[in-house]
């Protein structure tokens, strides 16, 4: 039996605050982080807060990505949720994790939904 | 002191099936819900899935709403992460639950990120 989605609550705190505020920069790693973890991307919605702060999110056909940034404090917050079996989103965190430069990653995985048989 | 974020996670369970499976349905629900709890869109990406199911997202000023639906099961999955004092998540709850006539809702609140003063 399985859950029927998979949610990744990564707390990023002592990123780099250059790549926190470039919203290029993001929007490449978390696509890149999606495909990487074997997702496939459906969608995507970015933005750039004044004066700091990125928001993102991508959906994949496995369900999405999320990403909020406070530069300011260096942190940001991701949410990484997929169902299936054929995707892996720890790869996605570990993509973020290395691409923010995270000194101080915390990452809850949450089982989402109702159980499920699995062949 | 606050938490930099407040997310909300629905496991709305013995939800309306043709609601789940309505991407119209879904989308205006959500975007309603957003307003509903003073939020301010940015964006939104929404798909529809073969042979049934939906996900979609809400980008918001103060961060993002998430969905995605197994109408098979009459469950939905919903995220609602917000920042700021100006948005009430709870209200954009309410209307998820009420329009998907869920009958057996479970919300968990999640404090994100660094906890900061506020006058």
């Amino acid at each position: 039996m399985n859950a029927l989605g998979k949610h990744l609550l990564l707390e990023l705190r002592d990123c780099n605050k250059e790549g926190l505020d470039d919203i290029d920069f993001i929007r490449i790693n978390m696509v890149t982080a999606a495909i990487a973890a074997g997702a496939t991307v459906m969608g995507e919605s970015f933005h750039k807060f004044s004066p700091q702060g990125v928001s993102g999110v991508v959906v994949i056909a496995e369900s999405h990505l999320s990403v909020h940034t406070w530069p300011e404090y260096a942190y940001a917050a991701a949410d990484i949720f997929t169902c299936g079996t054929s995707v892996n989103p720890r790869i996605a965190a570990d993509v973020l994790i290395e691409a923010l430069r995270c000194k101080s990653p915390n990452l809850t995985e949450v089982q989402r939904g109702i159980l499920v048989a699995v062949a």
